[in-house]
């Protein structure tokens, strides 16, 4: 079959084995897999990747001599099952999971391994018991965005929100829109979101924000300051000292960039007590000062993943149309396509989420 | 009237003007007054602080030209009111405060300012309004241990305690000390403590720790680990997907050290989940790997300070000797012995809480 491979630090197009259901799993084809950013982040720092997994002993790194196929964010059609399977969704079906393969030596990760191919591949897979069925009707390059969407319901069911803060997203990107689009299904508002791109903060008010900033000409702490004024009734409630405070309501910061000295920045920015949930994924070593952390009393709470069943809920918000989840796609290639769309994707202008459809 | 003065970077004894009481403001006399770390930090990194305070811009910076008396841990005596005062508790009362002073421009800090001496002088003002009696008999060196012991009370009320979490202390030093004394009351066991210092190990176990850790012997996240197994119903509780993880109970790490590189390390042993709590301060840029944050999904809550209500609480933790916080003290000293005091508090061996008694 044909993949768009990740080999030497490139993505080229090739041929690999056609893969084999083993006990419990399920061939399937690739219909839809979004590139995500973390795919353009394992391109470019693979070494740190493999670095990193030291850290983690129950997980093996990738093996950077040898192939990967990226792509983790799909929807696929089923096509054959393995032994010890029910079969109980038929051939031709519509499914998703989420992308982790569960052999005899315990869940394995799909899309960044050498073992398991992603969904850049014609066919991959999966997990029975994972198997999601589409709901009638949904095509498959907007059940694809189950996974991205699931990134942002996973971070704003981590914020922890007690009700009355207002959030503010940095970043406009797919991170930082999906985050966008849970917190409008949480009801918090208004919802303050920053981009630099124009077209990023018009999907971000079609996805569900209040108000747009735009960092190049205007501050975005102060712009969410203005939308953060606390009522007359909530200033006269507050003890005797906390009174020489701002009267601000409390703060709920989503980083969704991902690069070094965001975090920094947003210390900076940061109000007092404010809560800073890191959903962007940044690969390299970072600077920070951390007397503002202590001097404004700041919470920091990183974010990964999600659980299964913020992403089944993920998958329903979709089909249900509570999130317009197709306004990201801005664009579909084929297999010969991915190393043009992962270069494409630095143009925020042009392009949010680009679709693999290796079948064409 | 003499204190010992910070001045282009050294303390020196000097003689000050005296200082008169204004509207609500009391003359007291420095009965006993601990050295602080902060204190340490501020004449190593003067400038920096003076360079943090740009972004907070209520609060007036040091001026580094001019002169400055620390002293913020203490216990004073009531000689005379200013205007506008009570008068309720009379001369001769021993009295604490929270280190600030009410002005008629808003409230000021006392201990790093230009204009409000701290307590490593003969007398200082004092806010009425502010005035905690001491609880008879209790030691003036004693009931000065009211202001470290409350950052401890304080961090741990910020860890937002659910029950069942395993704390490790990061450190021994006067705050870790106070972190552990917290913890005590709170109940919460075992209390895991780590140090170098074998003096540092004796006190955190006298201040409440259950195990305490020489980390040039043994790695401390593994002790902890070890005192930190799920019960047989914890772990068969899990949902079927955790039940891939470790088997431990909720991790709650207080950094109590506060130099560069230090949040890495936590970053690295702490176990997945983990809440982190700096109360260690670190003056200086600080580095670390925000991709262990998020693969491990870390909390880190910044802390600072404490509220009037930990700060009473803590007076009369002490006062009821619900808190061993004379095992703290390891010297005193007067005015003229200070200097030297900064310098023999590097070795932690020999010292842990310094208290200066001004009037000797």
């Amino acid at each position: 079959m044909r993949a768009a491979v990740f080999r030497n630090g490139e993505i080229v197009v090739d041929e690999m084995p056609e893969p084999k259901p083993g006990a419990g799993q399920v061939l399937v084809k690739s219909l839809a897999c979004g590139i995500c950013g973390s795919d353009l982040h394992a391109r470019k720092h693979a070494h740190r990747m493999v670095e990193l997994a030291k850290h983690f002993p129950g997980r093996k790194p990738m093996d950077l001599s040898r192939d990967v196929v990226f792509g983790h964010e799909f929807c696929c059609e089923v096509l054959d099952y393995g032994p010890g399977t029910t079969g109980k969704l038929k051939a031709g079906t519509k499914v998703c999971s989420l992308p982790a393969l569960l052999t005899p030596e315990g869940p394995k990760g799909i899309g960044y391994s050498n073992d398991n191919v992603g969904a850049y591949a014609e066919r991959l897979l999966l997990s029975e018991t994972l198997l999601l069925e589409v709901p009638n009707g949904l095509a498959a390059e907007h059940a694809a965005l189950t996974e991205p969407l699931a990134v942002g319901v996973h971070a704003v069911a981590k914020a922890n929100i007690r009700g009355g803060e207002v959030p503010l997203v940095i970043g406009c990107g797919p991170v930082g829109l999906a985050v966008i689009a849970a917190l409008k299904i949480r009801g918090l508002h208004p919802i303050v979101a920053a981009d630099y791109s124009p077209a990023r903060r018009a999907l971000a008010e079609k996805l569900g924000a209040d108000v747009v900033v735009d960092p190049a000409r205007s501050q975005p702490y102060a712009t969410w300051a203005e939308h953060a004024q606390m009522s007359p009734e909530e200033k006269a409630a507050r003890p005797p000292l906390q009174a020489l405070l701002p009267a601000l309501k409390p703060a709920l910061i989503f980083e969704c960039v991902g690069v070094p000295g965001l975090i920094q920045q947003v210390f900076e920015g940061a109000p007092r007590d404010a809560r800073i949930v890191v959903v962007g994924v940044c690969m390299e070593t970072d600077r920070s000062e951390p007397m503002l952390g202590i001097m404004k009393e700041l919470n920091v709470q990183y974010v990964l993943g999600y659980t299964p069943e913020e992403f089944a809920y993920s998958l329903r918000l979709i089909a249900e149309g509570q999130v317009d989840a197709a306004s990201m796609v801005t664009s579909t290639v084929g297999i010969g396509g991915v190393a043009k769309a992962f270069a494409d994707l630095a143009n925020p202008e042009v392009h949010t989420k680009i679709i693999v459809e290796p079948w064409r």
